[in-house]
């Protein structure tokens, strides 16, 4: 169907000539090699010789027929409603020899473009994430189905604009520098659907390289551009830029290849999660965002006029879980948006995130909530190295880590005695990283989890030790020494509630308060516990992310809140 | 083990005397059925006396062992940490006649208790939703394992209180008017975990029953007691409460097996949605809550002090679901709340309600968009059935509804040209009841799916027909007469979409609009178009409930913050 030229390789086209062949040699070459060269130097004299003469025949040719025809005019262009191209649609992932010398069709962005010559063209076509391939666009001896305008309209377009294309599939010389490197696709038409921008903000090179700095003074302020060359997508040499310029630039932010292998390991993150609880019984469901009192504390808390009254946004959804479990659901999850007013400016912290929350009746013993987190964290964690190993290992490319410690056998997923103690080692806080062989599991995996159990720490609604009431049946967990949960057991009996509450100096008849410890008396309440997980921390520590903010799909910081 | 009595019926205990048997009778009884009552009122009599002989001995010798002593005192009580119960734990889903003669724990309600004479009570156990047993406890002759005392303690027990039971499992005389009917539990140990109050601010019986009215008055005011008598679930001339009563209770609000079953379908029809585009390459993503500008209008938003600027919430993710197909991602999708600060006081509105949003890119055609979400309605409608049938017909217990006309055939997601028509007439707005057979199928269905496409109601994000400026490639959906989603292609030109926004009378200047029109001008964007179906409205009409707030977990309305 199309006539495109043999595989080509990129940079064939200028071999060096014999006599540069020879110099900057450490040795001088040799008789027998000067005579090849020689050789070669001829027969590629000769072969440009030939290939002039040809084009001069025809230019004469087309000029005969009247210069200013474009016999290719009705393969690129514009996009209309009206151009329809028939082809097998194949999508990248999917290629495989059996496309060999057959047309398909492509939507793809120009991730790179350059001309070679004034005849043939090279345009690398992303069609998703980093699935990018080499096109090749060279006139044809007849001035279809490609012609020398053709190819350079191609060679002109802009880089990041949406292109459909028509190409036969052809195995290169050899494997292109690329994510699909073992093809490349002859294209013989090229239309533009979306164009790029004329000079574009930031470049995907610059896009895909590590954030420099997290200063985000100039959140909401005049997009800052990034100028650079051509190269839309080099690692080699490209300088980062800062998260102010990835975020007053989102589309390039979110269209660079490690943003959007964060945005799977955070989906799966997600998921992971609901799936684990989710065989074990738990129903999710949805926590309010407008709430009518500042309840968990009042500090850090944003508030908004609401008719004739004033709402606030949920720091948690503590509460809405435990009414859950108060109202006869035995277990839950929650997965949604959280708010903390909080004005600090640390790439730790946002006003905005996710919350993973589970909440459990108790059985018998608090730990039974403990082994549950602890048993969808290591799911999550083995989850992600089955699920999502492509996009990690991309990740790591830009922001190098090194993998979790985890137990290799999937089955099991309470932690071994010598499992626990290697993450202890490996991944737990500094003061136990010298955990002894002595010391049992249980106490080990304690020591670590209940850090900072003690009372000044706890909410009013964690229950105290019956045996000691100086601490809380509480506990957080940490990875790579930073906490990504906290959890425990809740105070379910009302009179218990509102003794901890006034020991909290708070008043147990203030708006929003009262309402909770009421739930506790209207109806016999089981014992229960649960824990709350921040999403974008989880995936940010676990890929080892110098910024929370680049886990997240649109960080809320003090400074930002835009786009 | 234990020392259960046998199996018995809980209104067995006093047959009709043989005197009473006629009275009241249409006609008098004959002569045979006469003397048969009379020979079984002696047994009666008979049995009566012996049972009075033999509660006599043992009056006797308990007084003799010391009339105060309870030989059951730890085998019912508060329950403390030290109480251990090492039976086997069942749920009472999984009762079958293996557990016949066995020893089980159970953990559940008080549904209900009732005293029959001195030695023997009858306690209504819920375990959850629906699922409640017959539980029988009689004082044995020998005192132990249940004393009189024992059976008086229960008999006493407050409703909604949750006990923890150890109880032989044994068959009743007759199935017993409850769910778990083929199984009652003969209770050996009963310990309170948590009490229940000593009067309930509303009964399950009355939270079971529909809702009698949603003028939300009472919103936040003090809890409103509906006095009814100890029977807590008898569905039988219990009057209903107003919403108001069922939200200032929300516990029991929450118990009522209807609630449980409208929260199971909720969940199932999140589950369906996201389940059926997963399948289909769409991803899951979240669109943030605050937002730097009251940017889709600026009507009917909440806005809030933010640090030195001014931060709103969102209504709709629909520049953020733009924002990912812009930034590189191909289909998504996206489940979280969405907010309008409408002062609308209807059960169809509320200020905080969850979209089950999805934007995905164009190839061809509209329609693809189209297609997509008329397939993702029919695969929740028809998911519903099959997974939610016993919730389905719990709820309709309640709120009577006619179930959906839907194609029987499980495999087709697109409706045929008969199901269309016959979904049409069935379920679409009154003008499109009559739809005749000689319209194709595409002809009809894109009637009813683009009711109301006008330029007029369109926000400026939705394209114009390219034939014909005056209607836009947008369409909504109804159900029982009521929108639930609109959706349609959205604009892609940047210079088209500043177009637009000029023509609604909107400076394209404005923040939050400036940053919308400048994603579409950083680089080229797909053509792509979407949908968004409001969670909580097609669980309420899916139901035929009388107010979307049933449908909601912590409903927001103008009057309504708490719980």
């Amino acid at each position: 169907m199309t006539d495109a030229p043999a595989p080509a390789k990129e940079l064939d086209a200028h071999p060096p000539a014999a006599g540069e062949a020879a110099e900057g040699g450490e040795a001088g070459p040799s008789k027998k090699a000067l005579k090849k060269a020689e050789a070669k130097a001829k027969k590629e004299a000769e072969k440009a010789r030939r290939a002039a003469e040809h084009e001069a025949r025809q230019a004469a040719a087309k000029a005969a027929a009247g210069n200013t025809e474009d016999l290719a005019k009705d393969n690129y262009g514009d996009f209309t409603h009206l151009i329809k191209i028939d082809s097998e649609r194949v999508k990248l992932k999917q290629l495989s020899d059996e496309h060999l010398g057959k047309t398909i069709k492509l939507r793809a962005w120009i991730q790179n473009v350059r001309m070679q010559g004034a005849k043939m063209a090279f345009v690398e076509l992303r069609e998703e994430r980093d699935w990018a391939i080499q096109g090749v666009v060279a006139a044809s001896p007849e001035g279809k189905p490609v012609s020398k305008q053709m190819v350079k309209w191609i060679g002109g377009l802009s880089l990041e604009g949406y292109v459909l294309v028509e190409a036969k599939v052809e195995k290169p010389l050899e494997p292109v520098k690329i994510k699909v490197s073992n093809y490349e696709l002859h294209i013989s038409k090229c239309f533009i659907i979306s164009p790029g921008p004329q000079v574009l903000g930031m470049g995907l090179a610059v896009a895909n390289r590590p954030v420099t700095n997290f200063d985000d003074e100039d959140a909401g302020g005049p997009v800052e551009e990034v100028k650079e060359g051509v190269d839309n997508l080099s690692l080699d040499n490209t300088p980062g830029a800062s998260m102010a310029t990835h975020l007053n630039n989102p589309v390039m932010h979110k269209r660079a290849p490690v943003q959007q292998a964060i945005a799977d390991v955070r989906l799966a993150v997600r998921k992971l999660f609901a799936e684990y609880l989710e065989a074990r019984d738990f129903v999710q469901f949805e926590a309010p965002c407008l709430i009518g009192a500042a309840s968990e504390g009042g500090a850090n808390v944003f508030g908004m006029p609401y008719f004739e009254k004033q709402a606030y946004l949920a720091q948690s959804p503590q509460f809405y879980k435990q009414y859950e479990i108060a109202g006869g659901r035995k277990r839950v999850l929650c997965i949604g948006p959280v708010f903390r007013a909080e004005k600090s400016n640390t790439p730790r912290h946002m006003t905005e995130f996710t919350g993973l929350d589970l909440e459990m009746e108790i059985e018998d013993h608090y730990h039974e909530v403990l082994h549950m987190l602890e048993g969808v964290l290591l799911h999550i964690f083995r989850g992600l190295e089955e699920r999502c190993a492509e996009q990690i290992a991309l990740v790591r490319t830009v922001y190098p880590s090194e993998p979790f410690l985890l137990p290799a056998d999937g089955k099991e997923v309470r932690l071994t005695f010598a499992e626990g103690q290697a993450l202890l080692r490996a991944e737990g806080p500094e003061e136990f990283r010298n955990v002894s062989d002595d010391e049992d599991m249980e106490t080990a995996t304690e020591k670590a989890l209940e850090t900072g159990s003690g009372e000044g720490a706890r909410p009013f609604y964690a229950l105290e030790d019956p045996e000691n009431p100086k601490v809380t049946n509480a506990f957080d967990f940490f990875m790579r020494g930073q906490e990504i949960l906290s959890g425990g057991q809740r105070v379910h009996s009302p009179e218990a509630l509102e003794a901890r509450i006034r020991k909290k100096g708070i008043d147990p008849a203030s708006q929003g308060i009262k309402e909770y410890v009421d739930i506790f008396r209207s109806a016999g309440v089981p014992p229960h516990g649960g824990g709350g997980i921040g999403l974008d921390r989880v995936v940010a520590w676990y890929l080892n992310l110098p910024s929370v903010h680049l886990a997240s799909y649109y960080p809320r910081t003090p400074k930002r809140l835009l786009p």
